[in-house]
C-alpha cells in the first residue's frame, strides 16, 4: 500500500465526547425509562417532545460556568438565522408551551426523555451528548406544584428499587440566596456577576468543603493542578454572613431532625428582615408542610440550603436528588453516589415569549447517571435479559440450490419461533450463516453469538436415501463434552444428547427441545 | 406596552423543517417500533446506537439531489474540525463498524432507529429532522443478505397489519443499471456526473411518467412552475436503450408472473453481454430463488427495473418497501401510497475506512411516513389507547392547611392506583388541581383532561359533624345530566349516581366504583 493510499483513508472516530450504545445500555435505559414513565403518568403527566434544533435566541444563554465564546452551545447559520442544538429539556419546552399556549390546559403537566447537546470540553463521564428525562408543571405558582415535583421525583428512585435511606430529594430556595446576597449588598443588576459566583462557589461545597467555598467567595483559590478560578472578591464580615446561613441543613443536620424546625432556624438568622429571604422562607415552608401532610418525611424529601443548581434560569425553589450511598470511587476509596438529578422552578422562562407571566417548575433526571447508579446497586430492573443467542443454521454448501435450501429450514424455523412469541412462550431468534468461513469458523460464529443451536445439512444428509436429514447440536452441552472425555460412558451419553441426527420433518421439534433444556 | 417591549420579546416559534411531537404521536410511533424490534430480533438483529454528531468527512457525502453548498448537511466546526449531524444512520454504522471491527461478530447483524437530519428546503411533509428503523448486515458479500433483508422488510409490514397484497418490496441491482450505462458508452470515471443524473431521472418514472424521464434524459425538462432541471444530454439511440430496459418489469407485469423469467428476459437485452450487468442479473436471481424457496412470491417480494434509491453510496442490490393501496391525495384523489423505506448493498462505506473489503447490505424504514400509513388503513396498533384523564382533586381553598389536607387525599388516590397497577387491574392517574381558578375553572380544567372523576372537599364538608366528607362526582354521568332534564324521576336518579357524598374513609372505593363504570 503507497503512503497516498494510507492517508486517502478515513479515520473511523467518533469525536471527543460523544459516544455509542449497545444493545445491553439501550435495553437497560429503556427499562429504567419505562418505570419513570409509569410514575409520571401517575401523578398525571403526558408525554411530549421538543425537535433537538432550535432558534438559538429561543433557547436563550442559561448553561452555567461557561467561558468558551459559543456558550456551550452547538449552533449554526441557517440562512441568516443561527439555530442551536438543544443544550436541556427545559428552554424548549418553555418555547413549546408559549407557541401552543391557548390549546394547552392550564396547569400543563408534561414529560418528555431526549438527548441534549453540551459544547463543552469533555472529560471522563463528561460527555457532549447525554440523555436527560424531565418532568414540569407550567402554568402553576403554587409551592404545591414544586412539592410534587419533589414527591414524584422521590416516588422514581423508589420505583427503580432504590431504597428510602439510599437516597433524598434536597429542596432549596434560590429567593433564600438571594435575599441573603441583597442583605450584604450584593443585590442590583450591578452585582448580578457576583452574584453568579457566589451561587457558584456555594453549589462547589460538596467538592471543595468550607475552606474552599470561603477562597472562592473571597480573592480566588488555586487547584490541585494550579488553574486559578476568580473569586467574588467579597469582604470578610459578607463572607461570615453566608456562612451563618449554610451552618443550618446541608453541612449540619436538620434541626430536632424537621425540616419546619429547621426553617424555623433560618427565619432567626440576621438577614432573616430581607422580604426576598421571607418570600423565599414562606414558599420552602409551604413545600414541607406537603410534603409531610403526603407522608414524606426528612428522610426522602429534605430542606438543605447548600443546594443551587448551575443554570441561571432558576428564580424559587431548586431541587436535588441526591443518592447516599457509597461506591468506589477513582481511587478504589469508597465515596457517595452523589447527584443524579434536579430541576427547581423557572417563572422567567416562558414569560421571555408572552406579555403574561407563566410561571413553572421543572425536574430533569440525568439518564446515564442514574443507569449507573441503579447498576451499581445492582438494581434488577437494569439487568441485562437472559436472551439466548439465535439457533444459526449453517450454510455449509454454498451454491444457490443449496442456499435456498438452507433458507428454507431458517424460514421453518423463524415460523415456529414467531408461534412461541405470540403464544406467550420462549422467545427465540433463528439466523442462516452468512459469512464465508468453513464448518469451524461458523460455529465460532455461533460461540460468540451465544447460541444454544447450530443446525447442520451436509449434501450427504440433504441426499439421505430415507428422505433428508439434519443435525441438530446442543453448543452448551457439546463445550461441556469437549471437557468432559475422563467417562467413557459418559462421554457417549453425554455425545448423544449434544448432537442428534433426525429426519427433517422433526427439525423444529428438536430445536424447541434443545432450546427448553436448563 | 411600548415597541421596545414588543420587540424584546423572543419569538415563539419552532425553524422550519421541525415538529414538536405530542403524546399520541409517541405513543403510536413506539408502538409501532415495537413491532419492528420483534421482526428485527426474530431474524438475530442487536440494537445498537452511534450519536448524533460524527466527523464531518467520516459521514461523506453521499446525499442525493443537493446543489446546495453545504450538500444538505448540518456542520459546524469544533476547534479545528468539522462535525456534522448524521444524515442517515447507514454512514455512521460504517464508522461504527470500522472503530469496532476486530470485536464484533461477522456477519454484523443489527438495527437501530434514530433521528436524522437534512439541511434541505423543507416543505409539505418534508421535515429537516425525522426518525428512520434501519437494520444492517455487514461483513457479508451473499445475496443471501440481501435477500434476508427483503424477507424481514416484508415481515416487519406485515407483522404492523399490513396485509398482503397491501404492500411489495421492489428489488433491482445499481449494477444492472450501471451495465447498461456502460452498454451505453456512459463507463468511466468521466461520466459519473452524467451516470448520476440518469439514475435520478430514472428515479422520476413513477411520478413524472416516460415521457417525463426522456426529456431529464435528453436535454432536461422544465416542471409546471417553470423550473429547468438539465438533463444527461443522451443521445436519442442512447435513450432508446434505457428505454428497452424499463418495459420490462416496473412499469409492465412481470414475465409470466415470475422473478426469475423476468430477469430471463433481461438477460435476452442487446446490452446483456456486459459484464456488469450480466453480474448484477446473478445477484438478482439469487436473490429471487432464496426468497421463492422461504416461500415469499412475488406478491411480497418483486424484481423491478425502475427502482434505484436516491443515496450514492449503493453498489447492488437495492430495494423499495412500497404501499400499494390508495389513499385520497392533495386534492381528495386517491393516490398509491408509495414508498415507506428502502435500501441496498454497500460494500464500499466500511471499506473508507479499513484496508480490507468490508461488504454490507441494509434497510431503512421512514418511522413517521410509515405511522402515517398504519393510520391510513387504521391499524390497531397505532390507534391511540382508551386511557381515561387523571382523577382531579379540586383545590377550593388554597391555604396552605388545605392544601396539606387535598394532597394528603392525592396520596391516598395514588397509593390505590400505585396497588392497581401493579396488580395488572386498571391504569389510571390522580391529579391535585394546581392552578388558581374557581370551582369552575377547576371543572373545566377536568373536563379538558378527559377525568373520568372529580374529588370535591369544602370546608364544611372537611368539618362536618360526624367526621370529614368527600363528593365524588362522575363527569361523565354529569354532563348526560346536564342534557337530560325532562323527565323529573330519571333526572333525580342520574344526579345521584353522577355525584355522591362519603365520608373520607371510602374515598378510594368510591373513585375506584366511578371508574369501573362504562
Amino acid at each position: 500500500m503507497t503512503e497516498t493510499e494510507t492517508s486517502s483513508r478515513v479515520r473511523a472516530a467518533l469525536p471527543r465526547g460523544f459516544a455509542d450504545r449497545d444493545g445491553a445500555d439501550i435495553a437497560a435505559a429503556e427499562a429504567m425509562m419505562t418505570k419513570i414513565r409509569e410514575v409520571y403518568a401517575l401523578y398525571g403527566f403526558e408525554a411530549v417532545e421538543t425537535p433537538f434544533v432550535e432558534y438559538t435566541d429561543a433557547l436563550g444563554k442559561f448553561l452555567p460556568d461557561q467561558d468558551r465564546p459559543n456558550e456551550g452551545v452547538f449552533s449554526f447559520k441557517d440562512d441568516d438565522e443561527w439555530l442551536s442544538l438543544r443544550y436541556d429539556l427545559t428552554a424548549p419546552l418553555a418555547r413549546y408551551v408559549a407557541e401552543n399556549y391557548d390549546r394547552l390546559p392550564k396547569p400543563y403537566r408534561s414529560y418528555r426523555a431526549g438527548w441534549v447537546f453540551r459544547n463543552e470540553k469533555p472529560g471522563p463521564g463528561r460527555f457532549r451528548q447525554f440523555m436527560q428525562f424531565d418532568a414540569d408543571t407550567v402554568g402553576s405558582a403554587s409551592p404545591a406544584a414544586d412539592a410534587e415535583i419533589c414527591m414524584m421525583a422521590a416516588d422514581c428512585l423508589e420505583a427503580l428499587g432504590i431504597e428510602r435511606g439510599q437516597y433524598v430529594i434536597k429542596v432549596n430556595n434560590r429567593k433564600v440566596l438571594d435575599g441573603v446576597m441583597e442583605a450584604i449588598s450584593l443585590g442590583g443588576p450591578e452585582n448580578a456577576g457576583r452574584r453568579l459566583t457566589v451561587l457558584r462557589a456555594i453549589d462547589k461545597l460538596d467538592r471543595l468543603g468550607p475552606e474552599g467555598v470561603r477562597a472562592l467567595l473571597g480573592q480566588g483559590r488555586k487547584d490541585e493542578s494550579g488553574d486559578f478560578t476568580k473569586g467574588a472578591n467579597l469582604a470578610d464580615n459578607q463572607i461570615e454572613e453566608i456562612r451563618r446561613l449554610l451552618v443550618f441543613g446541608g453541612v449540619g443536620d436538620l434541626i430536632d431532625g424537621s425540616n419546619t424546625s429547621t426553617l424555623e432556624e433560618w427565619g432567626k438568622l440576621r438577614f432573616a428582615v430581607n422580604a426576598t429571604f421571607q418570600n423565599g422562607l414562606s414558599e420552602l415552608r409551604q413545600i414541607a408542610e406537603l410534603t409531610e401532610a403526603a407522608g414524606y418525611d426528612t428522610q426522602r424529601i429534605r430542606i438543605d440550603n447548600t443546594v443551587v443548581r448551575g443554570l441561571e434560569y432558576y428564580t424559587g425553589p431548586v431541587f436535588e436528588a441526591e443518592l447516599t450511598f457509597e461506591t468506589p470511587g477513582e481511587d478504589g476509596r469508597p465515596v457517595r453516589f452523589g447527584s443524579v438529578g434536579g430541576g427547581g422552578r423557572y417563572d422567567g422562562l416562558v414569560a421571555r415569549f408572552r406579555e403574561e407571566p407563566v410561571p413553572a417548575t421543572g425536574f430533569s433526571i440525568g439518564v446515564s447517571r442514574l443507569l449507573a447508579a441503579l447498576r451499581a446497586i445492582k438494581s434488577p430492573i437494569v439487568a441485562a435479559p437472559e436472551s439466548p443467542g439465535p439457533v444459526v443454521v449453517l450454510a455449509l454448501d454454498r451454491d444457490s440450490d443449496s442456499m435456498a435450501n438452507y433458507q428454507r429450514l431458517v424460514a421453518m424455523l423463524r415460523e415456529a419461533a414467531r408461534q412461541d412469541a405470540r403464544d406467550g412462550k420462549r422467545n427465540w431468534s433463528v439466523e442462516l450463516y452468512l459469512g464465508d468461513g468453513k464448518m469451524n469458523a461458523q460455529l465460532k460464529y455461533a460461540d460468540r453469538r451465544k447460541s444454544r443451536v447450530a443446525v447442520i445439512q451436509g449434501s450427504n444428509e440433504r441426499s439421505a436415501a430415507g428422505g433428508p436429514q439434519v443435525t441438530i447440536r446442543d453448543l452448551k452441552l457439546g463445550a461441556e463434552l469437549a471437557k468432559t472425555t475422563k467417562d467413557r460412558a459418559d462421554y457417549l451419553e453425554l455425545r448423544q444428547r449434544a448432537q442428534v441426527s433426525a429426519p427433517e420433518a422433526e427439525l423444529v421439534a428438536r430445536v424447541r427441545e434443545v432450546l427448553a433444556r436448563p
